[in-house]
């Protein structure tokens, strides 16, 4: 025996979950109740374009007004109305078929979805009870000879409608505000609101005598008509007391989905500024949101601007739009747009981006790092500075090294300081070698490396530090040592005694005369596990957590103080090893606290006596 | 004329939106389906044990399976049951009244609420419609002589349903899964989403032949029941491969609100680590989030471990949350149990608080400066350690060095250094004067050094650099210079000369001959402003970007060398005060990148011709 049923749903259960908890942000109900009104707007200004209505359009602002002591908002349009039927039937009725068509538009994405005008989530109405006691509209129809309504809902399924008089066309929803929310009747809030939601709805809004937005924002217009004023302007406005922006990109796609706005290239000071002025997502004209993560490739979040687009989903779950397929299109198409505009700024004025290279510099690599294909356009234009101050491109910078650069197994070690000041010493040897020295001491850059060195053939990357100079790229001629290697022995010894201190790994080398005594260097290998480890890397780097500090100490045999140590009796070699191994902790850096001042005491008291 | 009626909501469109965007995540599906077989269980053990229902209960397992052929996942529970009747009622219709009981619960917070079991929201069974095309119930009441019912429903709001045959009490829901869900067929997918949600809940439950939670997690019991292991083992179960936690409060509070829960203080490594093991926010054993802010303050968000509310709003609003009454009275309670913990342990054993003060020292301090009334606790046990490793209070402190730091005002100067390493030779100056200094190298030490200015009287802070050791702290007494003022004047202009840097104020000072030849100090007021700017303080700041930096030179005239430079003739002098201002900038960190290397090369070759 089968039995066949419809599952129902208690109108007067589900009306309190709609009003109470569909939208996350009470604030919205402004937003929905101007976008409606815009909507009633401008299909009489379609109507009449068409000739269907023939009536006087006369002042058809939106009026948005509060009644601190009759705890009242209204809202008054002067658009197409509705007659007491056409209340019962979108109002009473339809507000839930509006939410069905939603669904249905992001289930087919069908391009006639596009004509569609904002307000189509029919739900937004009772958004009123999210802040208000009791709802009234007033209306009447711009058709000739219908009466004016009046309805009247106290946030029951309890409505009463009646026939009333008004004067002019249009609706005005009347808003009874409830005791908690008190702080809506505060025009300064309403104000924010207004900024925040509508300040470039296509329809003026009038709020305490003035008109609130911009009802055609430079996004809605076409490149050609705008001027780079146009430009800077709009982003002072969206962006006050920021730095004019360094370029932009002027978005403009009709397929296969719906979507303009301007992209702006910041002026990064630091890696604190990141993140402050988002990018704004509105839905034809109305400010959506700035949280864009999922439409905007997690590299270009970095980048300021408005993106507007019907065909984002909006109110809805943030795992739908993870898996949205048009969010998915739109972020390709962005990321494609930004590698162009970057590609043309290189290409048509190569002095000026190599001026912008030091804000664009990050964005760029952390594109290339993370995703591949921005990662094929960009290295074309991608650059590297080195110590002097010159940019190369990275074909460029392979071409300019490798005559000197190749090391004996013809491989093309590029040499790079992490800090030009606090390696100095090394810069100035490598240099004085007649190596190019590249700077990278950017946040990205010890990935940048990596990345590079899986990329490019036959390259590897060394910093100035890593080796003494003479080994960094390894050649086939050798210095020859002047001592014996019994002295060798024995300095090592003195250094060892010297030194004392088990991280340090002491080797004589046959370096020049004019080279430094001592030298202590990092392999290249162990600093970048290091690096990694201090960075928090997977945990698959654990196990190099019991790892000490390595260094080596190269100490130079060919320096006349090495023959001063071998010659000296008694504690007066050790001292003076001590003092060159100073020397060389100093110039790496690593000459801190109570030794320093030991060592800086010692000088002074040394300076008094001479 | 006046007319009344009804808003009417058709269920055809509303469904929709309840299937597929009611929920963030679809996963959730899960949860609701085994909470509401958990529910059901749970209410047959209490009609056993009211022995109202007189049967024998058996395996009370809930039992998950997968067919990943069938295309099918099944929840099946030996619980109360339904009848074809109880289908009608609690599935075809009730559903949504289960809503409104929701809707009410939050607005009266009445005791009887708590009574309660999960599955509150009637919704949730609906959820199921998120991942699956078709849902079948399989059910038979624990009544006795009732007939077993089969439900079905593709989505639309048709059903049908008939009698059946089932051998076994409790119902089964099995879900058809729909083509754009094929990931919740994965095993692995289902374990994951079961670990997360359901890992605690108070039936069993079984998957793949495995049970997957614990029935009575520690929280759901009595302190007074556990031993330390048995917390330190929970937290390992948390977070796997953890260190263990310093110490944990176990919360449990009935009235104004319902909240248990162990929140651990972690062993905190670096910065980094902050965040990444979340507070988990339960309710009656079900996971909800692990985004916990608003409902914790946010000072303790660095804590660890669970939190078991129902009295949490769930499924709601963000800006729900916040203006919640009772998530407001959860905080305060949070914030007051953590500071009487942090007192109790303070005052039962002083020695194992201050070894556990480098972890906790932080959370205290962040506390401190954001909660007044956690600074009123904290004040009693905050500690400070001095560089030899000391730990005072605030008041044992002012004690401890008011004898000797005291200036000619009658105020405490504080000395501090944020570097003990850095600043070793300004470190080392104060104590030799008999001064005692504070490590205050914190990342939050600069705003408690301003908070602590505030609240203490007569206290100021100073660090250890801002000014030379005999003016730190300002006396009465004076050292006399050797130098006449003609003398002074020259030494000056000399120094002048050889320094020649704008932002460097050179004086001559009468210090003791022991001191350096020459000091530089970064005067206390401007090094904060510039430390506030660098930190991207406020907008108010910014007047000060275009400060120099600024340091004072201050010329030892007691110090050999200032003869020396005196009676030195042309070049000499000259060298030999660059040669000691030099030395003043390796002690204060500033001698780099060229300048050092120079002055190393100098060095090494003054070290070979000595």
């Amino acid at each position: 025996m089968q039995e066949k049923g419809s599952i129902s749903i208690h109108t007067e259960n589900i009306f309190p979950i709609i009003k109470k908890f569909l939208y996350s942000d009470h604030e919205i109900f402004l937003r929905e109740l101007v976008s409606n009104a815009v909507d009633a707007t401008q299909k009489l200004k379609s109507l009449a374009q068409l000739g269907e209505f023939k009536g006087e359009l006369g002042d058809l602002k939106v009026k948005v007004s509060v009644d601190k002591e009759a705890r009242t908002i209204t809202i008054a349009d002067r658009g197409l109305g509705m007659t007491g039927e056409e209340i019962k039937k979108y109002i009473n009725q339809i507000a839930f078929s509006g939410a069905s068509e939603f669904v249905e538009k992001y289930k087919e994405k069908d391009a006639a979805a596009k004509d569609q005008i904002i307000g189509q989530f029919g739900l937004g109405f009772y958004s009123a009870f999210m802040v208000a006691k009791e709802v009234e509209i007033f209306s009447k129809s711009h058709k000739e000879g219908t009466e004016a309504a009046h309805w009247v809902c106290d946030g029951s399924t309890e409505f009463s409608l009646e026939t009333t008089e008004k004067a002019e066309r249009g609706t005005d929803v009347v808003l009874h505000v409830a005791e908690d929310s008190d702080e809506f009747l505060e025009a300064a809030r309403l104000r924010g609101i207004l900024n925040k939601y509508c300040k470039f709805l296509p329809i003026e809004i009038e709020f305490e005598g003035e008109v609130i937005n911009q009802t055609a924002p430079i996004w809605t217009k076409q490149p050609s008509e705008l001027t780079d004023e146009d430009y800077t302007k709009f982003y002072q406005e969206l962006y006050p007391f920021s730095e004019a922006p360094l370029f932009w990109i002027h978005l403009n796609v009709d397929y296969p989905f719906n979507l303009t706005g301007i992209l702006y290239f910041p002026k990064v000071k630091d890696e604190l500024q990141f993140q402050r002025n988002k990018i704004q997502l509105y839905s034809r004209q109305v400010f959506i949101t700035d949280e864009v993560k999922d439409v905007v490739p997690e590299f270009l979040m970095l980048l300021h601007g408005v993106i507007d687009s019907p065909d984002i989903p909006l109110n809805v779950s943030r795992s739908f739009l993870q898996a949205d397929a048009a969010v998915k299109k739109i972020n390709t198409y962005i990321t494609k747009k930004v590698a162009d505009k970057l590609a043309e700024l290189y290409r048509k004025d190569r002095t000026g981006f190599e001026e912008k290279w030091s804000d664009i510099g990050l964005f760029v690599k952390y594109g290339m790092l993370s995703d591949e294909k921005f990662y094929e356009k960009a290295k074309d234009f991608a650059l590297v500075q080195n110590v002097a101050g010159k940019f190369f491109t990275l074909s460029e910078y392979q071409e300019f090294v490798q005559a000197n650069q190749k090391d004996k197994n013809d491989q093309t070690v590029v040499l790079y300081t992490t800090d030009s000041e606090a390696q100095h010493a090394f810069v100035q040897a490598a240099q004085e070698r007649g190596y190019d020295v590249l700077k990278l001491d950017g946040p990205l850059d010890a990935h940048f490396i990596g990345q590079l060195e899986q990329k490019l053939e036959k390259v590897s990357f060394k910093r100035v530090d890593a080796d003494t100079v003479g080994k960094l790229i390894e050649k086939e001629e050798q210095t020859e040592s002047v001592l014996s290697d019994d002295d060798k022995t024995r300095l090592q010894d003195l250094y060892k005694q010297a030194i004392s201190n088990e991280q340090m790994q002491v080797q004589v080398e046959a370096l020049s005369p004019q080279d430094a005594p001592v030298i202590i260097t990092l392999p290249e290998f162990m600093r970048r596990m290091k690096d990694m480890q201090r960075a928090g890397g997977g945990g698959g780097m654990q196990m190099f957590g019991s790892l000490p500090d390595s260094y080596t100490v190269s100490v130079n045999a060919n320096h006349p103080i090495a023959q001063r140590i071998l010659q000296a009796e008694g504690e007066a070699g050790n001292k003076l090893a001590r003092q060159a191994f100073d020397l060389a902790l100093l110039a790496q850096g690593m000459l801190k606290g109570e030794a320093l001042t030991a060592f800086v005491k010692r000088s002074a008291d040394l300076l008094a006596a001479e």
